[in-house]
């Protein structure tokens, strides 16, 4: 039986992160949109000033998943942790894994003294949308996202 | 006439600045759900570890408007600011206060080698919208804000 283990990400697994960032981008018919590089990735995560912090899955040495975070501030309720990405490649969906990055994830943002945590789900994702129902989350779709490329 | 003035924020703007939050946040009818307070906000942005950043609109020596932001990361196109809140005071509205700090937060994000910007704003929310669509904004509704409280 494979064994799953949750760690903390170090900077020798960016390359494989990397390719899982690419592998979701490329289902999701984005990868042209990626402009990230292992390189910065390294710099950005594991530089001078870190501006994210990451769980990772491995199965048998191999990384199958990334949970990838940092910290946002809410003028109403302070301190909160934003989950940025989950990704757990495909072919291993479904065993459990996402769910062990998830909760990893948020025993973080609780020990890290964070009132909160939040992130977004795409609103046709229905089997994601009752994974995270069974948690409490609370999901608001009053908002547009708005972005400005530079 | 009155002059406006945009700068930086400090330690010493916080209670205006949270102020002007509540102020908001009773607008919106949601100011029991506010948990923070001078003394964290204090702390969070101008402590040993700053996690946002803020503009201040001044007239006549009054604080009328912020805006506060940080920066996230995104596994596409890593360092992005985020802008969290812009508030102007109601009495001051459509004076072009917004615009003011709105730019200044864009400039900042290219100041400081972001990719981008990103930010959300309320689907019914037309006048903002139009304002944004401008600066040639992108606007994606497909998401659903997920929030889990500790």
């Amino acid at each position: 039986m494979e064994e799953l283990k949750i760690r903390v990400g170090t900077k020798e697994d960016v390359p494989a992160m990397m390719k899982l960032v690419m592998e979701l981008a490329e289902y999701e018919k984005g990868a042209d949109q990626v402009t990230n590089t292992v390189e910065k990735m390294t710099e950005d995560g594991f530089g001078e000033n870190p501006i994210f912090g990451s769980f990772v899955a491995e199965m048998d040495g191999k990384l199958v998943g990334i949970s990838i975070y940092y910290f946002r501030y809410s003028t109403w309720k302070g301190r909160r942790l934003y989950l940025e990405d989950i990704v757990v490649t495909s072919e291993l969906r479904g065993k459990g894994i996402g769910k062990g990055l998830f909760e990893q994830t948020v025993a973080k943002a609780k020990e890290t003294g964070c009132t909160g945590m939040m992130w977004q789900v795409l609103d046709w994702n229905e089997s994601a949308i009752e994974f995270y129902r069974q948690y409490g989350t609370r999901f608001d779709d009053d908002w547009v996202n708005c972005k400005l490329d530079f």
